[in-house]
């Protein structure tokens, strides 16, 4: 079951900053809210694991794995389908910059060196990630699984060793639990009326970044062993209690151990009345109790903050691999361009690695690297692939429903559907309250890169469509009608190995009629290659076009154009004879006025262009393979 | 005689430069120092004259008018004539930096709001005239003609009027003759001895500027109307006695005026021993003139600096016209890219004329629009255009005078040798005085620039001469062999009007093997191709290449060479079927796969691709023509 550790990094890794916005959400409303940091904790959880066994209905049920964009395609159809997408393809962008925000917190808590530099190191983080997904590791589950397992291990280790010093009465107070904490005039009274609602509402809001992650799972269903369903299901579970587990446990002793965690500690944490000092580092809640539980043992601060960091740039990497999947089906249904869909194509695969990793480090900087105001953007991308999707298997059993006579199979089918109705329900709700707690602070972001991709991919799609439509056969028989002759004409530049090639398989492929053409720009060269055309004496003649001004591609082209209109049934093929070679820059000193000439003539119908390469001695060892990804730029 | 207007404005703009640079020069030497100007003018005036004579032997002896390049090359082979062009590519790039940051003073002397701001007039009007000329404007003479006719009238007004207001007694002298001029330290006792004499001769130097032009005419003899050399020797006459006249004239008047003219004037001119005001604009030695000279009706102050100022950015707008024609020459020589030679090809004048821009823009900003010290960069190049070219002179007079015998011919062409002598020991110790004068002024940088042009230039031709080598016919018979057969590959992802049409084409072709391939990347795309290429019945089989990785160009590339592997005799022609669109977003969208396998391909030897175009609706209107400048980016 090596798939569980892949996908466990980016559900897991939600640990740790969920329980830091619960408590810094409530921390606005004093001290005294911070009791309610469990039971926010606890619906958190609760809407956690229906999730979780809303999810195990749709691996069930899609065991080849399309995921939300293929369940909600599937059942909702392409609009609804190209909306899951955006929210999906917006979602990869903020498990970059969200996990690589929170890795330079906890980075910047264990070397004072990166104090202040958070989003520098972010930025520099994402580099690294995208230059080694660019060169193209080969994701092992086991490069996964010994930090992963490392994490579970320790973050397990803290919380039992907490419970254990709890229970024996010397788990001691947090470094932060001297601090007063100074709430919003508005709760002067505490969590009462309708502010108070709104405010736990947030808070349950912020902690429902704990699910972020869940989605990946099914995402990632294809990547699972054999029986696919069965394993993505049993850890999709796994993975639901762990989680749970692991934020309760967190968010009681963090009320065990009196941690105080503000957004702005500057101003909203005081000592004896005063701010803190303007160099006081807020630890994330995971460090601070590694600081308490550990207490005499600092390693371990030490050992739980590099875990958790590496955590969280696996859960980054995670996107990396998953947004050009992504993306490749995006392209395969004719959303994006539909070469990305080729998946041997490296150049396409890099552009989603880069495009990703520019679109997270804007964020990042953008956001000043705040996994606070970051994740307000991310929870909106993730409620609504989720909601969008639950609905999808809504409809899905009811269809389902419609046709099956087994009455066990119906059962059973019943009872999915009321899950994943359930799921939908409440993942809907949550997106309402995140929506109406949160737009302000950033989800209005989220839900405009949402329709630039919606609109974009829309266009994209209807522009392959009316091109499909064009290229139809409409008429077979039309088709299938062959040009009656054909009219070879060869460019000739200079009397040379390449034209003689070009000349050679002109003449090998018997046209009707075969003539050499070339431009007189210079009288005297002109003159030269006449001389030395007669010289030849070849069965091919050699017209000459007159180019007052010194033009290629003009004449060529009026010429072509009056063969076409002379015999309107010939088929005329322009051999143009090409040198390639090895370097880019060589390529500046050759083929340019073939290579216009090529684009000119292929928007002049019922004309075919043979390229007739001559491979210099630079090309060789350029075989066209090698280096797949420059061949682009240095050839064509 | 049109063509006076046009090369009259380079050669006569200098005026508006030179003689100011004699006199600032010559201020180093404090007050006294300033009766030399006229002299130091006057063998400016010798030389200037000199080297009209002189060119009047190369434009009569070279009609067609190569210019420097041409008569070096011919004369002193590929060496020197490669060293002319790096000088005189660097010539172009001076004058418009020179022209134009001089325009801007002239410019700023009469609109107070350019003041202190000339770096940013310069790089505007530098923008102004790329953009002028990128549209392609057809250069008129008669537009060149009107500035440049008023641009004579007026400075012959000035030197008339303040002639006659000298001898009549009520010249009144300008403004800044007021003030006392702070010599160097080491010219206390005025311009004695080493020291003295090296500073005239820097002040020559300086005054050289003057001569900037004439080599423009030289270069441009194929402007001219027929005789084109008698014209062009008289136009060279006409200018060197107009040029002649203007510069002693505006020296013995700037000498009449008391016109104090410093390099540094906060520093070196001062007002009852205290620096001048920080706000003193020191305005050009013609300005001021005009000021005095028509004292008393301010608007000709005006009019002469409108004037001054335009026949300057004429000046600058020759060198646009002139350097991708010189461009041309070196693309054609195969000195620069060979592209650059074909004339209709705008996209290669565009090229050089943003070249040009690009560099002039440089070093107007690195120099701070500074007229005095780009003009140290200026003269270097220019001498060293007029050196080599008299030094060629002599060689071809020498050469012909070994076969000619007809003594009337021989006398003549003795005669003009010793004219070529006179200017070729002139230019050169002027070259030398600039060198030892200049160097550390900025000589330099112009030596440095002519240095990597140089040696670019050489490895271009290098590499010319080398695939011209390798391309040479050395065995005729081998190079007409023809292949034995011909196998046709069509390239098919669908059945639709493109794969139609590429597959009657290849049909048409009559090869001797004919098949379909395809690329199975996803099992239902091909089961689908299949049932429908069964259906369409016909005479094409369709072969299927696994591609478990999901690429297209690997496959492809390694049937077709095992194709050629088996007869290695016949010819393999691709047929790629391609859409042709009319906007570049859609070539995004469109053909990269067949773009990337084309490359490919062209690196296999003994394959030839055919492309075979398919016009989208949206390409309707494209015809290949209309914006020859974007099709590259667009269509390859
Ligand atoms: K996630
Ligand atoms: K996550
Ligand atoms: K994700
Ligand atoms: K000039
Ligand atoms: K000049
Ligand atoms: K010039």
């Amino acid at each position: 079951r090596v798939a569980l550790p892949v996908f466990a990094s980016d559900a897991l890794s939600s640990v740790a900053y969920a329980p830091d916005e619960i408590l810094l959400t409530l921390s606005l409303a004093g001290v005294a809210a911070l009791a309610f940091s469990p039971w926010v904790g606890l619906i958190v959880v609760a809407v956690l694991l229906i999730v979780v066994a809303s999810y195990r209905q749709n691996v069930r049920a899609y065991p080849s794995g399309g995921g939300d964009y293929e369940v909600v395609t599937t059942n909702l159809g392409r609009t609804a389908g190209t909306g899951v997408a955006s929210a999906l393809l917006v979602d990869y962008v903020l498990t970059v910059a969200v996990s690589i925000s929170a890795a330079a917190h906890y980075a910047s808590a264990a070397v004072p060196g990166i104090r202040g530099h958070e989003v520098i190191a972010a930025v520099v983080a994402v580099s690294v990630l995208t230059l080694i997904n660019l060169r193209g590791v080969r994701e092992s589950g086991r490069i996964f699984a010994i930090p992963t397992y490392c994490y579970m291990a320790i973050i397990g280790a803290l919380v039992v060793t907490g419970a254990v010093r709890y229970f024996a009465g010397n788990l001691p107070q947090a470094d932060s639990s001297g601090f007063e904490l100074v709430g919003e005039a508005a709760f002067d009274q505490g969590l009462v009326g309708i502010g108070g609602a709104f405010l736990l509402a947030r808070a349950f809001a912020s902690g429902c970044a704990a699910l972020t992650g869940v989605e990946a799972i099914s995402n990632g269903v294809p990547a699972f062993r054999k029986p696919k369903s069965r394993n993505a299901a049993t850890t999709l579970l796994l993975l639901g209690v762990i989680s749970s587990t692991m934020i309760i446990s967190i968010l009681l002793l963090a009320q065990a151990t009196g941690i105080r965690f503000a957004e702005d500690p500057h101003t909203q944490l005081e000592v004896n009345g005063e701010p803190v000092s303007d160099d006081y580092v807020q630890i994330p809640v995971i460090g601070q109790l590694a600081e308490s539980v550990f207490s005499g043992f600092p390693p371990a601060f030490y050992a739980v903050s590099a875990v958790t960091g590496l955590i969280l740039v696996l859960a980054a990497n995670t996107a990396f691999n998953g947004f050009p999947v992504l993306g490749s089906i995006l392209g395969r249904d004719g959303y994006l361009p539909r070469q990305l869909h080729t998946r041997g194509d490296r150049l396409a695969f890099s552009n989603g690695i880069v495009t990703l990793a520019v679109a997270a480090i804007v964020l990042i900087v953008a956001f000043d690297a705040s996994t606070t105001r970051l994740i307000q953007l991310y929870i909106v991308g993730v409620f609504v692939s989720f909601t969008l999707s639950q609905l999808g298997m809504l409809r899905h059993w009811t269809r389902e429903l419609r046709t099956e006579p087994n009455p066990a199979v119906r059962s059973r089918m019943k009872r999915s559907r009321v899950v994943n109705g359930i799921g939908f329900g409440l993942t809907g709700t949550v997106l309402i309250i995140v929506l109406v707690t949160k737009f302000t602070h950033g989800a209005w972001i989220t839900l405009l890169a949402m329709g630039v991709l919606f609109i974009l991919m829309r266009g994209i799609r209807k522009h392959y469509d009316r091109v499909r439509d064009e290229l139809a056969l409409d008429d077979v028989s039309a088709a299938r009608a062959l040009p009656s002759r054909v009219h070879a004409v060869v460019l000739v530049s200079k009397v040379h190995k390449p034209t003689m090639r070009a000349l050679a398989y002109a003449r090998a492929a018997r046209p009707n009629v075969i003539e050499a053409l070339t431009v007189g720009v210079d009288r005297e060269d002109i003159d030269g290659l006449v001389a030395e055309w007669e010289a030849l004496d070849l069965p091919v003649p050699l017209r000459i076009l007159d180019s007052p001004y010194r033009e290629i591609t003009r004449p060529v082209l009026k010429y072509v154009r009056s063969v076409r209109r002379e015999s309107p049934r010939d088929l005329v093929i322009v051999y143009i004879p090409e040198y390639v070679v090895g370097h880019w820059w060589e390529q500046l000193l050759h083929n340019q006025s073939a290579l216009r000439l090529k684009g000119s003539l292929l928007f002049t119908p019922g004309v075919v262009v043979a390229s007739v390469p001559w491979q210099l001695a630079s090309s060789r060892g350029h075989t066209g393979l090698e280096d797949d990804t420059f061949l682009h730029g240095r050839r064509l």
